[in-house]
């Protein structure tokens, strides 16, 4: 792993236990994986990373090139077939568990195994279940993930995928991936209150020209009333969701402006629509 | 410090890069202070600490008598004037930044130095500036401190003691302390959607044949309206708070009410009425 300007073990790779990322939460992080073993997006990431530190009054120590570099060195050491990187970014050491000195954040770079769902996900749709959520700062990347991580078993339990989470029936994002509706033929995208989605931007991108993307709050019924609703993520790339708790959305199977969209991000990322799942993650 | 069953020296203490406390936020902590060298209420903390750790599906992994030892221990070693103890349980490592196994926690107990506020704090009053913010499973004492810590240097600047949470005007707590409204001669206390004060309910019993003690929901326009408001914590004890943001809550000064908690409280853990401020923190 990276850390703090060094490439080391992640047997001797220290995080202090005073670490205001630790005890106060006070961090921020993005996440990656590769295509073809090469980081996938980076530069975006790598971009959305630095506005997710400046929302907590942090700035990411190093220049674009040196984490260019560290990346690089790390795929070539860690031997992935292909790797989830993640890049996390602290308030740094605190004395006294409260203050900290902005100037000397912790920095590290972190890379996994990319873990991927089964193509059935994407042939057969996936399903979300919906809780009632707000993220704190929801346009920075922030390690906050409580309320995801409580209510994983329930997820895993009954085969969903992640959770929708909306605000009084107004929807925001899914807990580790950007949420779209069709309507009419149109894409709705949330436009407010949720993390700007890399994949999600680079993806409607492709299509703009075969579909009108309207940006826009949309509720819990506008999804029970839609032909399709679809996620998007880093790892898993575009999924279709077809099915809300127990409720499916449309006639509960793969629509075809999703699998447009499939085989449009596929082809532009992977050189093939027909194959290049995704992982499983954000 | 104490980490997993060991006490170590805080610079050989490593905490795992892959510690789902600091990837995901997944933690608990409570924090107590010595008074006389000697821990106060750590029984009701580790009982609170024990509710919280319940609340994310995780354990505190030994008996308390482990606890207190390890304490007794660290304030030996450390040999602090008075100290703050802190105790902190995460999820444990975890493989892929997300899953992880809950029963091999991450379990440390840190001591810091307590710091104290000026006298001036206790005769004249406090400040707080006002925010509206919801915490995530407020019942529980996770490490979620990030609209905390993001406006510490706007209360740092003007010289306030702490932020005051409200959603939609209503009242919750103050960033690290409960907070208490005196109207109409009654003490009123928010009693849904807030942390358990250890220091609360230890001050209010002291008081509760002099005072009928309300529990239920507050406003901003009732703490404009109301003749007193103090705060409790662990490390400060019970604080006169006579300012929200710019304006005066009653007369502006430190009420008879308040006067008369902080006395029983002071005589009750410091066996002396006039002495004994606490210290900064929660």
């Amino acid at each position: 792993m990276y850390l703090n300007g060094r490439i080391l073990p992640e047997q001797e790779a220290a995080i202090s236990p005073f670490d205001i990322g630790l005890l106060r939460a006070y961090a921020v992080f993005d996440l990656l994986r590769t295509v073809n073993g090469a980081p996938f997006m980076l530069t975006e990431h790598l971009r959305r990373f630095r506005l997710s530190a400046a929302h907590l009054g942090l700035v990411v120590p190093v220049a674009d090139d040196a984490v260019f570099s560290a990346v690089d060195e790390l795929l070539r050491i860690n031997e992935h077939r292909e790797a989830t990187i993640r890049m996390v970014l602290t308030g740094g050491v605190s004395p006294d568990g409260m203050s900290f000195d902005p100037s000397t954040p912790t920095f590290f770079i972190l890379t996994h195994e990319l873990h991927e769902p089964p193509a059935s996900t994407y042939t057969e749709g996936a399903r979300l279940l919906i809780r009632e959520h707000s993220r704190e700062l929801p346009e920075a990347k922030t390690t906050g993930y409580l309320t995801a991580l409580k209510n994983r078993p329930a997820v895993v339990e009954v085969g969903a995928l992640d959770l929708l989470y909306h605000d009084g029936g107004v929807i925001s994002e899914a807990a580790t991936a950007s949420f779209y509706l069709v309507r009419d033929g149109e894409i709705h995208a949330p436009s407010e209150g949720v993390l700007w989605g890399t994949v999600g931007s680079f993806a409607l991108g492709l299509v703009r020209d075969r579909y009108d993307i309207v940006p826009g709050p949309m509720t819990l019924d506008d999804a029970f009333s839609a032909e399709e609703a679809f996620l998007t993520s880093t790892t898993r790339g575009v999924v279709p969701i077809v099915r809300l708790d127990d409720r499916p959305i449309g006639d509960g199977r793969v629509g075809p402006v999703t699998k447009d969209l499939m085989a449009a991000f596929r082809a532009a990322a992977f050189g093939d629509p027909e194959s290049g799942e995704a992982g499983s993650g954000e």
